[in-house]
């Protein structure tokens, strides 16, 4: 069960966009796709949110001999667990990525260049009623549910706390309330590690170049917090890919130091260094009690029902994390799931452990 | 019970040095301290040995108004777990390093320039060897324990299987007979952050230069993996370091990013990048079970008493690490004791939990 063909569209706000931080953004684009049929009624929309460093591609492929579906094409289609015979799927890019939806890469009108390090400090929030919006111009009425993994579970979460009265569930996958600090130290090593590089120029730098080397490092260091000790034994074990070689060259290397050199190169050939910055920033903000006397005050304003789903080997956004949400929301007696799921995979599991997603969604 | 004032004393060998890879390095330096006095039958000897980026200076002060004691001072003097008013204490710099014992930021006598990257690879081995002369230098007949943490833990355990006619006991704490594919892969990721920089030059750089940035960044992803999930939360929290300024500047920090920022700057004047090279992959090599049939097989070699300890929230040389060292000593029937130290340090425990450290020693 394909969504077959799918392209990505692009809807461009008429007005200014106020973000949180204060800023006007002028002709602000949202990257997005659309699986499905909207109802009559409008009310059978499901929107569906990427990751990271993900895109609005989330199912399908773009032309007949695209070797890449979508990011969560597995979960995504016809009898699927997210039903494109019954939903009405809308996908969009994140407000500071690279991938269609206005980030620092993007021209400035102001200057005609690059916003670079000039973008604005983007948040959760500001992504959440950008989501909004775009639903509003595509007619959208009520969602059935809004479902993400990752930095995804907390605008999912954010949903939920904002537009109670638009949403029927809300499905945290892999979430959080807020990150841990360990989450953000990562985050702050990978975002040294790109400004490091003396081409980071301070953000300014042309798409061709930019600075490569400490971007890989970033994805590096990225890739291992989605991972778990065991399926690294699983995966690599101590294998060694430069068979002979370790004696006599420090940079010989062991299987898992091969994977990591292709993580690296691949992906800063499709993201933007400055986009990194803003997204990661993004994620480390994200604090749903910040203003509220706790958790379980700040969750008060959530009215939908509530499906947590996380993962036992997640260290990135460990189980603790959902199940203080989930335990708030059940004191404060709404209608909450927890699904701490088997798994040695990881953060990395809400990609791949299509099976039990699938059967909990 | 301080040693009271010490000092780093050098010995350099008369003869060439061969490495396991082969290579005969000339003169080469090691640089050592002791504390406690060497007994007549010169059998009262204990090798402390220093984690990846230590040096000799282990305790006791080096001048009356040195604010900062040796690194493991509170293990090591009179009356003390390490009492030095009955053992001879030895303690040693790696190979490999740069605080006084031969190592890339040394002279090559062929070339007169620094070796950099020509310096050989260099092992856990090589350096239990270069250990075992210098004590041999100092008329030593006989080591009463060997004991040390972290990648020390390794090169105790070599110790056991290597010269096991030479000490009565090992004591390896947080080490492992093996490091972990994740160990691995956080130690390439440093390197990749060093070699990253453009400063670092292929490794020709000169002592006041360097790639500081990306030796920064490499000591930072250290930091973090040295640590634990509920210490962070509990020394960090989500605490704000640059108050009012995180929705304005991309580079405000949180507390734990200004705490990076701080161990990253104070490593980089006190580090040799290239050194960093040579002693994380000398970690990424030890396999004390490589060219036997497995584990079990490898450690019949070792016949001394055994003290294994390892630490519950330690994610760096997990606690199986140890575990499984004594399991293939019991099945072996040989000595050996296992304390697994409740503690929310992680790998940094061996430094700090000294209370339980010094009871179980």
């Amino acid at each position: 069960g394909s969504v077959g063909l799918t392209e990505t569209k692009y809807y461009t706000l008429s007005g200014p966009f106020r973000t949180d931080s204060g800023r006007e953004l002028a002709g602000v684009r949202v990257a997005y796709e659309t699986y499905g049929e909207l109802n009559a009624s409008k009310d059978n929309a499901l929107l569906v949110i990427h990751a990271l460093t993900g895109d609005a591609h989330a199912a399908g492929v773009h032309s007949p001999d695209d070797p890449r579906s979508g990011w969560w094409d597995p979960m995504i289609g016809p009898g699927k667990a997210i039903d494109t015979d019954r939903y009405f799927v809308v996908s969009t890019n994140n407000l500071g990525g690279c991938s269609g939806t206005t980030g620092p890469a993007s021209i400035d009108p102001a200057s005609g260049r690059p916003f670079g390090t000039d973008f604005p400090v983007v948040t959760v929030e500001d992504t959440v009623r950008l989501q909004k919006a775009l639903l509003d111009e595509l007619g959208v009425r009520r969602l059935r549910s809004v479902i993400g993994g990752s930095m995804a579970g907390m605008q999912t979460l954010e949903w939920g706390l904002r537009y109670s009265d638009f949403c029927d569930s809300v499905i945290p996958v892999a979430g959080a309330a807020r990150l841990t600090p360990m989450g953000i130290a990562w985050d702050k090593i990978a975002r040294s590690a790109i400004m490091a590089d003396a081409d980071w120029r301070e953000g300014v730098y042309n798409s061709d170049g930019g600075p490569r080397k400490g971007l890989s490092v970033a994805r590096m260091i990225a890739h291992i917090t989605y991972l778990s000790g065991p399926i690294m034994w699983e995966k690599f074990g101590r294998r060694v890919r430069d068979e002979g070689e370790l004696l006599n060259e420090i940079t010989a290397r062991f299987e898992v130091e091969s994977y990591l050199d292709h993580q690296g190169e691949k992906f800063v050939d499709r993201f933007d260094a400055n986009s990194y910055l803003y997204l990661s920033r993004m994620m480390d903000l994200y604090d749903a009690s910040a203003g509220h006397p706790n958790l379980e005050a700040a969750l008060d304003r959530l009215r939908t029902k509530c499906m947590l789903i996380c993962f036992i080997s997640d260290w990135l956004f460990p189980p603790h994390c959902s199940i203080e949400i989930a335990e708030a929301l059940r004191k404060l007696g709404r209608e909450v799931e927890l699904h701490n799921i088997e798994s040695t995979y990881g953060h990395d599991a809400f990609l791949v452990q299509i099976d039990p997603l699938t059967r909990v969604v």
